[in-house]
């Protein structure tokens, strides 16, 4: 599939919505009834797409997931990626792995993800630089490598935030280097929406770009305070939520109470759309 | 499997080696005869782990190859793994995965790897800090995380070498932290041989973790510049060559080929071992 930056916009203005659901699904956490079936993890990615479809713009399978039920887990990913394409062409697919490895590496990746999988959208961690992301982009038109940045957890405390001798925090050297690599039509980057107060330093280093933001649901992060700070001209936000929409009911009604929470943060959304 | 640092400086001074073999697996650039077998794949590496565990104590496939292969590749993988810990349980087995993630997520990773797989060890980026760390060691015993430090590639210059407001570099910070997350028995350190200078520098903040050392062979460090900078009493590193080996040569003969290349990274190696 391919999907450029305005496109994405418009399915944003049509929706109203800049949420990405996040199918972080869990064999220990889905509804029982579900076990039964052939492939539990695709039933219930089935019926989670298929009645949040309307309030989101984005779905973000996290590989980690899959791969934890190895070659099954992998199976159900891809019919999951398929599954979108076929029935909902107008969303847009990240493949949340956060891969990064030394070019030859790296160009395998690429392989798999925007070759076999065809996502549109990959997360990619900066630690090895240029030569491990590169191979990310080229080649590969329309396609996004979504850069780790600020991340939502603790942890980013440790390494992101350090200065260099210029004041300068390793998250801003990681947005400003990378900005060279690629640009506003093919890399976003992921930025924690736990840290509201910090989208003004963001806009500083990327005022374009689109940014994919985890954190509000389960980890507490605000809306108001993202979209305050963060949002631009043509949104320039994709708004992740995983735990609190999939996992909101643990009834055969789980489909159903998972899209009355996605309609309800993208009724919130709503507001912030400039049309 | 379960491997203490003891054991495996037991295993390095019998074989009188400390090279780790990377299987970089790639249906591309494998003998054409195995393409007929019907998992060309693990054929592959069977014949390169039958003919070179004489000469190593350590395996590493390199997953981004067989992920690119789809189920199918990370079939090989299992098989793969299983085949060396049947066989040849000396072997230190190493899944090259640079997985990191928050919490809940890296939980997910471990569970695949350490629990599923069984291997011994696998590596990890650092850029999302403690929490995205730890999951890989709480309840693991004698699991190892192999942490990037300083990367063998020129990407590494563009974030690892940057220094904080007093001189500590990027890759520096990772170790001293990450000290405190793990010990010397159950957290490595990738360090590219292509810095043979630098291993004086890692040998400051890490006098007394086991080294990941790629980059000789194919991306062309000295492995006598590591192991003047890097060695220490109970050896402390791994050196690894994967193309230089697994792809020596082409034709039927491929494997005996690689065990001779193996064989000669292994006697230049005995010289440096303290008995």
């Amino acid at each position: 599939m391919i999907m450029t930056r305005q496109e994405l916009f418009e399915n944003i203005k049509k929706k109203q919505s800049f949420l990405c659901v996040g199918l972080d699904t869990d064999l220990k956490k889905i509804p029982e009834h579900l076990l039964k079936e052939e492939d539990p993890i695709f039933a219930f990615n089935k019926a989670i797409i298929d009645t949040t479809a309307p309030y989101c713009v984005a779905y973000k399978p996290n590989l980690a997931f899959y791969e934890a039920f190895g070659v099954k887990g992998m199976i159900a990913f891809e019919k999951t990626v398929k599954y979108i394409q076929e029935n909902y062409p107008d969303q847009f697919i990240i493949a949340d792995a956060k891969r990064g490895d030394i070019g030859n590496t790296s160009k395998m990746y690429a392989r798999t993800f925007f070759g076999e999988y065809d996502v549109d959208a990959l997360t990619v961690a900066p630690y090895m630089g240029e030569d491990s992301v590169t191979p990310f982009l080229d080649g590969y038109e329309n396609k996004w490598v979504i850069l780790l940045a600020l991340t939502s957890n603790k942890g980013s405390f440790d390494f992101q935030l350090t200065e260099d001798k210029d004041g300068e925090r390793l998250f801003e050297i990681v947005i400003r280097k990378s900005q060279q690599w690629g640009n506003d039509d093919n890399m976003m980057y992921v930025v924690g929406a736990t840290r509201g107060e910090m989208f003004k330093d963001i806009r500083k280093v990327a005022p374009k770009a689109f940014l994919l933001v985890p954190g509000i649901g389960a980890q507490g992060g605000s809306l108001e305070e993202v979209c305050k700070h963060g949002m631009i001209e043509d949104c320039g936000l994709l708004v992740n939520s995983s735990r609190a929409i999939i996992y909101a009911d643990n009834s055969e009604n789980f489909a159903a109470i998972a899209a009355e929470k996605a309609k309800e943060v993208q009724l919130k959304m709503t507001q912030f759309i400039h049309n």
